[in-house]
């Protein structure tokens, strides 16, 4: 619910604007003055400043119902400011949601979470689109209504069914893909053409347990703790920029039998979590980190 | 380390603004035009509007080194945005560092805690003062320098004790009171008169078991979570506002002594936070809640 | 999977025992004893001793697989062994799962996903039934294989439909009722007749905010984590022995709306975890309260 | 407080018996029996089957205050046992606390926390020493009470001043080594001379970030939590057995201070939970890995 001053703000009118740049005075006084002058309403505004890397960032959210000028002339204002203080910017408008295509593979628990909340209203997008490279969920993923389309990958077609994949997802438009448990590596090639984010779902607490069977060398190593990672995929497996991460205690009770049961729920809440944090906006990453505003 | 743009921000000239009025546009945009056309630098700027009350929330952090003017001026010219907008403000200078007094009774653990964390600089605070009823902590509290001072308090002298006590902190110039286990509980005289916020540690999850021994009620319920709350005291006991709170796992296996036990360490941790975010100038009261800033 | 000695326990052959008694010196060498005279393989042996209630609780998971006598002969030793010591006992066999029946209302979260985990062979059980108060849930919960019975209750046909609701309990010969977020309350003679334990959801951390409405109630109050608790329904309401409750950090930017998802993905965890528990023949009760041997 | 039947057990009669050997029957009804049988009272009793090593443990407390024999008898007869089934015991005495020995550097925290808390009861221990490469912590330790020790390390002298720590503990007759943020690393000599466990506190969420500089390492990578792990130390560095893990979240707003600080409630409370569940006898370790019992 968005309400100002005692007045519902209309989704429809209300966009968020992510900026990133080099830090410097005036930046937080220009766009709130450009966005007020044009009759813009900051409903939220949230920053960082990371001193390190001498970047400043800032989420500002609002509501451009009652504009004294239009759309377009906000936009060209904004780009002028943006110019001017070198800043990198994104304008995303809640009437239209994000088209989101998910990855999988035979493990459902991420899926049908996923489409749970998205049925329950929790993700504010659609889901056009789920891809696997196994049949079996065929049924599930109708149920929920997006399409459904099956690509078995081998060495020998893997580039050939990655074009495709790629292919489909121009085909749905999408805005971002999640990997919901997809247990094939994808290329370079792939990451570099796809055109949008990918999310990705790591069944450790990254960057212990990089690479495979991360739940058996967990049991292997002893530790108490068992996590879950939620990274954008970058060419460098497992090393991508961590979005969200959870953990859960475990003991020498547990087998790692019990190590993938309890994973799944620390799965399945922190990629929620991550795709949430996408989808409404709220992620700048940059030196391959993340910036989460809550 | 306060660093924008490669420059170290000198904590001499660092400010807080906290500001809480009625929700309405233009203010973000009015008070980042103020500060910067004075030529303060803001460093951090966090805000919250609350749809329900129908109000808004925010914390400036700015370093006012570089004026254009000077600091008379720059107050002058956020007293007028504040009386435009009908504001509530207060500015906060980290060359001023608040002077906390503590209250305690006989358990030392949030004492001890508080003294350690401050000698370490963890706590941008002087801490002159301690009052207890009991002399057993008149050793442990010299050592680490601030005065301590016995009053106790019976049934017959307790008016008169909490005068004297009152005339303590504005002797020591206390802006603000913290009470670490002091199991006396102080009259609505006493908090009406203080002229300076009192912070309170409940050794339960609040509103779960308000008022004494909630270590036992808790394990005659079987709970299988204790907790423990920082609030302000107000004059309904246990029901002002909540600052922080945190839980710890407990099972079958915990005796009483085992839940105090485990109690103190929420207890040291959660009281800590929340004297923290005070000191930072994190927190705004309304309507018996807090705002916290991050 | 159930191994000793480098040998798979088969399930068939597998029993657990749940003991509780006036504690007295003895009882773990009696039972230990006869198990191991007759030839049972004990698995897991947990135990424990309230020194307040002076009581004594074990659980104990044996194979039967090589007994030399047969499993009558065994429980008539374990019946002797239980009549000197005064025990209670209860023998489960891992052969005979138990009979689950759900009641729900129109919120489905919780009964998704304890029917997904059923699914996913989380939970050892079978699901006979599923009992609502409104027809909306068929098709989910007929997709999943359970029979879906709508029993709309009213003041003034409430008596009469807890009867039918009993009558479909002993049909389906249940062994547990969980009301996964059912919204009617259950008369005392609906609790006293039903003839198996109730397990219910309550979404807040009781004994904080029992009763109606606990994350309005919670928002009201400024809490600074939300919680949920499942306990086992007795005839006051919310007052039951408390089997498993968890939390989550919340903030003054959280709206209600916010509480009532992060409490979705908290009634399901905690929900699930206390079923399983049940499950499993770990939970035992004494003075309202639970031993949950881990 | 040991109750057992409404009597107070006595701690100058209580023992801990910890049992580890390959599974196989009969062994819990043998050790129960025996125990019984010289009129030991079986207060707690936990074990563990591990599947895959195919090993057996358990660690039974017990009160010889009522023997029918006496407790070398008793000893003779636990031996016996233990050579039948192949058994490694350890049987500690409550009498006898175990001597602990700290080594520290500069850093207090750990130090002071574990010294508060030997104080305040929680650490059924005696501390006589203390000692450090540096001279800073000498007031602190001793008005605690322990014995405080310099040794200064160098390159050239480290052979040297570990032989001297060997002496020193050895004077002191340790039973335990606990490294509360000792910055030298200990030569495989010293580990392998030193004649008893030695427990360290790793500042990260092992085997993340295993050796140096793990907070600046963290902050590097973009993780959201941060972690701490107590292990027993071993020739390879940070690879022993993991006894306690546990994290604190943290965000794109936390400098590397705000790790180092956060860190230091994660290092203590972790360390603190490690060392006592090893004076009460909790802990086996077998594979590079721990059983702790509750």
């Amino acid at each position: 619910m968005d309400v100002v001053a005692g007045v519902v703000a209309n989704s429809e009118s209300i966009a968020t604007l992510l900026v990133s740049c080099k830090d410097r005075k005036g930046i937080v006084a220009a766009l709130a003055q450009t966005l007020y002058g044009h009759g813009a309403n900051i409903l939220d505004a949230d920053q960082h400043s990371d001193p390190v890397a001498e970047m400043f960032f800032q989420r500002i959210r609002f509501d451009f119902g009652d504009l004294h000028t239009d759309r377009r002339t906000l936009e060209q204002a904004v780009s002028e400011v943006a110019e001017r203080f070198g800043m990198t910017t994104r304008l995303e408008y809640a009437a239209k949601p994000k088209r989101v295509a998910l990855f999988v593979s035979k493990y459902d628990h991420c899926l049908v979470d996923l489409l749970w909340r998205w049925k329950a209203g929790e993700l504010p997008c659609e889901i056009p689109l789920v891809v696997s490279n196994h049949p079996d969920l065929a049924a599930t993923v109708e149920s929920f209504g997006p399409e459904f389309r099956v690509l078995p990958v081998t060495k020998e077609n893997k580039a050939e069914q990655e074009q495709e994949q790629i292919e489909l997802l121009r085909e749905h438009d999408a805005d971002l893909v999640v990997l919901a448990r997809y247990m094939q590596i994808l290329s370079a090639d792939f990451l570099r053409d796809v055109g949008c984010p990918v999310m990705n779902i790591h069944h450790s607490f990254l960057p212990a347990f990089m690479g495979g069977k991360p739940y058996h060398r967990a049991f292997e190593r002893g530790v108490k703790l068992i996590g879950a990672t939620a990274h954008y995929a970058t060419s460098d497996l497992d090393e991508g920029p961590i979005i969200e991460q959870d953990v859960e205690r475990v003991s020498h009770r547990d087998s790692v039998a019990d190590l993938i049961r309890k994973g799944r729920d620390l799965e399945k809440l922190v990629l929620a979590r991550a795709v949430r944090s996408h989808l409404e906006d709220r992620i700048l990453t940059y030196a391959n980190k993340t910036v989460v505003f809550e």
